[in-house]
């Protein structure tokens, strides 16, 4: 096996003529303000690092990782859920985070058949951690959808340094989104997808809390655009002419907010970011592994306390839906993000997939009274 | 307690003016083709019967029944499933369809005081039924919806003989939407709500399979018609000013395919359901009761046999997808009908609640690039 | 119909001679101290109320109402869980519960087909009680097991003041077991079944919390007592000749504790009262609607509330595992208790059902060790 | 990383002496007759194989591979299901086979560390299976408990090779038991744990099905053998005296068996495996991964067809319950087994864990009216 080169985002020669964000467009999805940078970077002490393998022909994968806040994460575990929207997908951690309500590593994405890799390199990651010495057991959380069409996935191409690199370069602020990290060789709605993301902060009446989103976008459907018919205006989308399984795939949402939800009320909210991703025409077809991860940064439990019980802030029944609608909007922006991000790439046997064509997309957005 | 007079539909004053479905004035949610009536009685054996409770200033609510099919329901079970978008609501019967994958008796929907009530008129009808001598065991399926805001729902007016005659007068064919049966009472968006049906029939190459849905509409959120933003045009919708309780609701979907599915598949199909309603612009708020029962009327299951096996004929996973699609539009569909059905209503304590205005919205969906 | 008396267990002739529990003749199951009583009612609060229903020679059954404390229960919510051991049962109110994590009403078990009487019952009630003038949902928690060997259950004896009745009079203190209120016609591992009831106090270095648990047995298996395998030695148990149908039915088990559970934690407990269900001699067969409820009395939670937040306690996920064992020990007592404290009752159609053989069970628990 | 070497099993000088299995012993766990070797291998087309590192003072881990049939499994995958006991652990796979109601490769059981570098082997032996040349998307599925006691852990000794030898090696007919495979470094009640298996052949009148049953025993509680309080009598249990974590622990469970049920009821199936282990005395307590894994040989699905529909036999529900209680018994038995046939072991920082004392358990057996 050649050693890979690590290319960051940043580098590469195609991206060089910077991209736009659908807002920054014109197209603003939903009712609710977005947080300062419309991303999940938004919700404090939540940090990502992305890993770009972009190489040769054939290779284009990559490893997103998202930390939940700055701490030693496993000794302050945050409060989680699991939705499973479809289960055709390689996740671990789930039964974990659903049985105790708590996840106790970073969210690590990338490619199907680098799971356990990704998977060995987030524990060695947690073991190495100041304050771990004595720990052995480590619930490790990965998720994925299948970049096979772009790259040579049975290559297996990611190792445990690209992990580490991932979370070691993890920052706050601004968040690459299409061909980077786990969405290097992703595919959404036929065209390139890949790593979106998006925010939205409650006002001060409605509690004034944050959500962000980060999607791994590679599903398919029929697109909508804000809700403009986009697929059906460009011709392209699932089971036009028959039933086609190119038109499967998966898609993997992290949650996070710091709203005071406990484990009950995060699966809620990671339920509802499924109604965004129908918003945008996705199906939840056979093949996808359609997960959602969600997290809350306050009320952290310890790992290990001599006290037996001790204090939460919860917010009551009454007061989350106001978060409902906001997932369901971020979730819905950030996969549009993820499509309007992306770039056309070729890869693995010759293979090449189409950027969504901005330019067609915005005269269609504006036919449909958008952008006015 | 005064005896309530009956009221159908058909023969109420204030339908007198025939209202359009959406679809006749132009406008095609989805790219699937519906069957023949649009209906859920598209699915052949599937009848509907409804009872609406008109009467006095309070009186707001009614009975929707659905039965799978024409012979006995109780011998003959269907295989079903339940998806539990929220769970804000008393559905009966959930865990045993989860538990054996059948329903055993019609579907009855009705307002939320009113479950018992329902349940007990279909325990007898079914107890009542030819070849049900011995049944000492019914599983009573009853959804529900809250019509509290026009209905005076703690006189709780329903009585077992109006569920008697819901399922006695259930019939194929054209199904009534809008302000009638369970649907009498109940508000979406903030307009009149009601009950709502839609089908689609795949191409014979994706099966030729046909999946009706049938739903009563109660919910809030913000208002999309075809993916138009009709609620943020009209400025009506929730948390617009604060976190506004009345927006709060619930919505009953009911499912039906002569597609051979299997339990498992039919809970896959159930939750795709609530993508549809998404589409709308449904959150599933906090106090929703969201439920989706979904039934197949093939591969039926005998209450009693000695035949320990017996074959079925199964449709693989990888064929489910188009189907998948045709829920998700037929249930946007029915929820879309539900509301351009429905009429003005003015009801308990003073109550009024508007219909969606028709001849608005239509200029908006013309603005927005619809009805070409 | 004619008017059916209400007879409370206490006047019963066929009671005359006072039972002993099996505790109090030596058999001691598992390893920790029961309560002062040993009995759900340990938990402070928790209050039962009974009504048996014997009439005649067919009339076998009855209403047994569990009350989580003593104040406006759906103005004051209790955390609460629902585990599904087996799903053929009628169980109502369990999706809310699963949604909200709260239980809104007591707790009433009845016959199957009695379940909706015994919600609307309940319903009357909690919209009765002082302070809930403006309720329009009520969740009615309801649970049941099929007495139709020896009550002619497709009578529907049961009534609305039964269940009024049942309130009104729940008392803390001693809980009879036995042949009393839903427990009047069921049938346990061929002996005649009932209500049982017990409970575990952890000793202080555990948490010193009390687990109370009450049981309706009308189940199958193999009968074994505290591991002694009566149901064998006897040579009477579940398919010894063939595939007997007779040897099915179901078993409800509510589980009331005074730990500061959250609803997550409260369904592991709830999940873990089967295991004690199992080392009875249980199966959960197919025909079984095995339910577990489980609520906390403490953390209780505001029907309304102009708070967003408030703060809860919480037991460490680390420190409820004495709890576990705690409810295991407790359900299986109760289960035993059920049937030790059952008399032989003639019923429906000329049937009978034999109790326990109490001296020859005693005589086998001798031979293996126990009663020493 | 200096080279391990691999030791099987009956090369061990530590297994000279041949132990003897309790059935052999006289105690005859429950009602139903064991299969032809009392072991998951009788149902046919089942195979085991396992791998033992056993180096040094330090290394007491393995790996255990059970094969559902002889087939190429990702082509003709098995009708599956997955219970969780309770989830705190690390099993991969359990969200797809949730899903699609089917596993395609086959089941490994390892050390909780050890799980990405297990799966990582179980995608590298599916990928390279004659017939799988474009497969690039595997649902691996990997069990684990935590043997850190005796193993160390951290050390992370597994490597894909042992996995590949493991599957390379595995065979019908007798499975070697106590501290071998996955259960090398295992301890269970205290004692040393393991590996263990059972199997039930029900009578032809109740159907003549085989269930099967392999265990990874690392668990706690009060150990009962065949209902005797062993744990009790031997002074030695859970929260004896305070809470010890150490009694903390997993079991995974795995059951096969030839009957025909599909995910729905092989779900059902694996939730009564649970039973089994309650009647060992386990509690399932928080820090346990107790899952059960079921499948059963027959009605194989296809990974492709051009089939959309297929013919199934499926057994009715009426028709489970015998092999409910078949799969207690057997859980039951492979638990006990495991315990009989495990040897003391030393291993990792000096610790000792010492064997089930059989001539004393026999002892108490005897007194308890048991052995005769």
């Amino acid at each position: 096996m050649k050693v890979l080169s690590i290319l960051l985002l940043s580098s590469l020669p195609y991206l060089v003529m910077a991209q736009q964000r659908p807002r920054e467009a014109g197209i603003k999805i939903g009712v609710l303000p977005t947080g300062a940078g419309n991303a999940i970077t938004d919700v404090e002490g939540v940090r990502v690092g992305q890993i770009t393998l972009y190489e040769g022909a054939d290779v284009r994968t990559g490893v997103t990782a998202i930390l939940q806040h700055g701490g030693n994460i496993f000794q302050q575990k945050v409060p989680a859920a699991v939705y499973v929207g479809n289960g055709f997908g390689k996740l671990t951690g789930s039964t974990q985070i659903e049985e105790l309500g708590t996840m106790e590593t970073p969210i690590v994405l990338t490619n199907t058949l680098s799971v356990p890799t990704a998977a060995d390199g987030l524990i060695d990651w947690t073991l190495g951690q100041g304050g771990n010495e004595n720990v052995r057991s480590v619930n490790a959380v990965v998720g994925e959808t299948n970049d096979g069409t772009l790259n040579d996935i049975r290559g297996r191409y990611i190792k445990k340094e690209h992990v580490l690199n991932a979370l070691a370069q993890a920052s706050d602020g601004k968040v690459e989104e299409g061909n980077v990290g786990a969405g290097t060789g992703t595919v959404c709605f036929g065209w390139k997808g890949g790593i979106g993301t998006s925010s939205r902060k409650l006002p001060q009446n409605l509690g004034g809390y944050t959500v962000g989103v980060l999607v791994q976008s590679n599903f398919g459907g029929v697109l909508q655009v804000d809700g403009v018919p986009v697929g059906e205006v460009l011709g392209k989308y699932a089971f036009k002419d028959n039933l086609d399984k190119s038109a499967a795939g998966s898609c993997m949402i992290v949650v996070a907010t710091d709203a005071p939800l406990d484990a009950r009320n995060l699966k809620r909210l990671a339920k509802r970011a499924m109604l965004g991703l129908g918003k945008t025409g996705g199906i939840a077809e056979n093949g996808s592994g359609d997960y959602v991860l969600a997290f809350s940064t306050v009320n952290r439990v310890l790992h290990e306390t001599q006290q037996a019980t001790s204090g939460a802030t919860l917010l009551h029944n009454d007061y989350v839906s106001p978060l409902f609608m906001a997932v369901i909007e971020a979730t819905e922006e950030a996969i549009i993000n993820s499509l309007f991000m992306a770039k056309t790439s070729t890869g693995f046997n010759g293979s090449k997939v189409e950027e969504l064509p901005e330019d067609q997309v915005l005269q269609i957005m504006k036919k449909y009274g958008r952008l006015n």
